[in-house]
Formats: structure tokens, sequence, C-alpha cells
């Protein structure tokens, strides 16, 4: 079992810019958190634009999918903006793709105290290797079925429609 | 869906005594590893004695088993010490359990810079919902069943037998 | 020899809101930084406004400096946003107070990966223990006269006129 | 104003081996604690074989001394281990140096969590750059003369005699 983990921005990634107090993107966090996970199952990290995802257009749902069904990885992992993670994986799992494709992200980037990154990413890893093909989310300890999950952004919290 | 986590004590929990310039056990991690996983999952922690792994007895282990028998939850996470965690693994394996068991622990305690623990408690809390009734080892991205499965301690990583 | 530490704000204090994705006040990070200092001097922490300096007016000031009129610590440490510092030291240098205040502030938030806000508030308690009365700028190891100092925001550096 | 670092080991720079699961000495935490600091200031950093201060001898005393002698700059920070660093600091003291030597160390390693360390080094810094020519420990917010402190291991709290 490999895994692919494919980077498209979102919170986990966002990075405090010291010149202008903003946060927003430069290098993609993964590569240091993957090599915090020690991961031992092979592991290949695609770095696609990182962008906030509400800023997402079709075309960047397009590379995406495009990216999934150029992987020869049967366990895949998106890390995304928790904005419209429900709209990216409406467009992977109407693709009736063979692989088990895992969107996850986090509530707090992954550079800033207290994050939920590290876990999520870890939680994501797993149900990659073990779901049956499918889309999904996987995010703060539950999956959900692509086509049964919304943010609700009041609460800070994904649940079931 | 909901999930028990069972705190037995190992790296992930080790503390820095600063008066005496130690690695030990004061309080579990877990409270704060769990809440900073946001966990939107329903889930019970319980805190048996904090060991080192190497200090574990047979009667550590069977209070292990008492505690997942007693659990009314399928899904069960033992967050154990690596050096013993496939003993432990083959006591709860022998016993036929109805649940999925998953052990995790880390190679570096959650308070130290750069630790897995965040990680493979995520990695474990998906796998306890996902794989079927068993038990198993999970590990810096690698799931193994408990019957095949050791510690390399040279090199710091679990592998297949 | 006793300290009073002053709270105003500033990218020191900046927190992340998890629920809109902003950097914006909520409690101060004083006490836990204060805490985690281990300090053995008296410290008395005082709280005022938390602000982003840019939004300072000449009122928040004259609050700054009645804080410091008002007690009874030789040495007093202001926590402060690095953009209008400058201003605010002005305002308490041209008051010619007799105690030594220092301020400082933070390149990038306390509770973001590799703040130096720990290090700045380290430096400025050492700063207003021993310098003679006067008011300073004390920032990533320089320390300025309140007359002599200029926030270089290209480079996100202070420096001398 | 330039700054000496001289790195000489103890708690601050103590690193877990996730190997054998031990706190020791591998590269030291001063390059990555100065970058942290955004210093501003000239800042050359010496290291010296990192030693726990229980396992000093005379020799490596006298080599730190030979640091200061060395050294073409006024203020010196050593950074030291805690149990010992009276005992350093008389040999420096003895020595009648013409500069101002600061010796600082930690409670808690810089790697850990809540760890005092980059705190101790700001502020061993600005008080290397303000105080008169001699020799002093400064630790957790209290300066002393290096013939007025003492260690209370069972407080961990430095004090005068």
């Amino acid at each position: 079992m490999t895994l692919r983990i494919i980077a498209t921005g979102g919170t986990f990634d966002k990075h405090y810019n010291e010149l202008n107090g903003t946060l927003a993107f430069a290098d993609s966090h993964l590569p240091q958190a993957i090599a915090q996970s020690r991961m031992t199952v092979g592991a290949t990290l695609e770095q696609l634009p990182l962008l906030d995802s509400l800023d997402m257009q079709d075309a960047d749902r397009a590379r995406v999918l495009a990216s999934c069904r150029a992987a020869a990885e049967q366990a895949i992992v998106i890390v995304h903006g928790t904005d419209t993670m429900k709209e990216t994986a409406a467009v992977l799992g109407a693709a009736a793709l063979a692989q088990t494709v895992v969107l996850t992200g986090a509530m707090i980037p992954y550079e800033i105290a207290n994050s939920d990154a590290l876990f999520n990413l870890g939680f994501a890893c797993a149900a990659a290797q073990t779901l049956p093909a499918g889309v999904y989310v996987a995010m703060n300890g539950r999956i959900f079925s692509w086509d049964n999950v919304q943010k609700n952004r009041a609460a800070g919290v994904f649940q079931a429609l």
C-alpha cells in the first residue's frame, strides 16, 4: 500500500507573513508534516497550486480530478480548504474513480498553536488505506461520504446533511 | 459511531519534570490532544495507570483487556508504549474480542517539538472506525495485524514479521 | 525590583479565530507567556484594551501614559503593536517619567510557530530592570531610545533614524 | 554593540533521542533560537562541547574562560546548565574580565512545550548589553551577581544567597 498526498492549499497550509501581518500561502507545510508523521508507508506528495478554497474555480477542481485520475496509488489524501471541500468532493464523487480518495484539511493552520492539522492528516491517511473505493471527507474524527456532508460554518464543524 | 480511547502511558504521555530533568508520567496529555483534534465524534477517554511499556506486567495487560471487554463502544483506541505494544496486542488478539481495537503510541512525546503523537492518534481513530473487528497496531502511517508486527528498535520503526 | 507588564495588543497578542479564519484579539497571551517565563521577579500584569496599533488613537496612548504614571513599579514593560510603537513611545518620552519604560512586541504572534514574542518579552524585562529612567523600544535584540527609532516596514525590522 | 553567544550545553540544549528515549545532546538549538529571535544586533555563536553541567570539569570551565578572554565583543551570553552555573560564574568572576558576561540557561529544554529557553535567551541578551562589566547569572526574570546566586534545586529557582 502506498499513498498519494495532494496539497491544494486551505487553512492547513496558511502561513503568517510577518511583513504585512496576513495569513497567506508560501511553501506548503506538507513536507514538514509528513516528516513529523515519520510515515513508514510509501507516500508521494503532489503539490498543486495552493488556494483558499473560496477562490477555487471549476478549472481548479478539474485539476484535482486530473491528478486523481493520473495517480498510480489506490489511496489518495487531498489536503483542501474547508469552505468548499464539499464541492470538490462532489466533482470527484461524480467521476466514479476506482480509488479511495479522502479529503481533509484543518480548522487551524498547521503552524498555529493547538492546530488540528496533524491529527486530520493522520486520520485521513488511515481512512484512505482502509475504506472501499469512493470519495470521502474526513475531518476531526468523523468520516463522511462525499454526498452526505456539509460544513456548519457557524459552529466550525462538518456534519451530515 | 463512538470511540473509546484508553490511555496506558508510553512515550506519547511522557512529561518533562523540570525539577529533576527526567521524562516521567504526570497527567496524561490525552485530554489536551483530544481537545486539539476538535473531535466531533463522541469519544470517551479512559485513563489507566500510565506506565512505561517496559514496566508492563501481565496484570497490567489483563487490566487493558478488561477495559476492552467492559467497553460499550465498537471502536477502541489504546495509547500504549511502543516497546511492548506487540505483547499487549497479542493478549488482546488472543481474546477474540468482537470490537475493533487499535493500539498506537508515539516515537516522540506529545509535548516535544516534532512529535508524531497527534498524527498517530488521528491515524488510529480512523482505523478503529473503519477496520473490521480485530486487534491492530497502527503507527506512523502503517496498519499491522496484531500477529504480524514487530518494533525494529535500531531503526525506530514498526514493521511486519 | 518588581515589574509592571502592560498589555495593549499588537501582533504579540493576535489570536487565530477558527470560525472566520482571521487574526484578531481574544484573551491576551501574556498570562501564558509570563507563566512560561517562570518569572521569579514579582510581575504585575495590567491588561488595557487590546488593539492593533494602527487603530490606536490619542486617547489610547493617553491611557497607556496614565497607566505608567499610576504604576508603583520602577520598571515597566509595554507589549505593543509594532506599526505605531514609535508614536506611543514618543508620547511617553515627552512625559518625562521617572521610571524605566520599555516598549516591545513581536513580528510573529506568540501562538504561531517560530514567534519572536517570548524572546522579546525576556529582552524587554531585562532592559526595564537595567536601563536608567527613560523610554525605550526593545525589539529583536536591539534597544533604542524613544526618540531615535523607526520601523522599516519593508524589511520588517526596527532601526535608528 | 555586538554580541557573542557561547553554547556549552545544559537543559536548554537537551534533545530527545527517539531511538532510546533519552534526553541528550545532538546539534545545539541555538542556531534555531537565534533565528527565531530575529536578532538585528550582530551576534556570533560559538559552540563549545555541549555538556550536562553536572559533568563539567575544571578544564571545561577553563575553556569557557578562554573563550571569553579571546572574544572581541564587549557583551557575552553563555548558555549553560543550571546545576553548576554558579561554579562557572565564579571562575569567570574571579578572572576580572573587562567584559559583561551573562550566564543563562533553561529549566525546560528549548524543544519541549512551555520552555523558558527563549525568554531566558532574550533576557540575557539585554542584560549583556546594558549591565556594567562583570559576571552575572540571568534566569527567569532575575539578574544576580556571580557571587550572590544559588540554585534552589527543590524549588527549581535561582535565588540570592
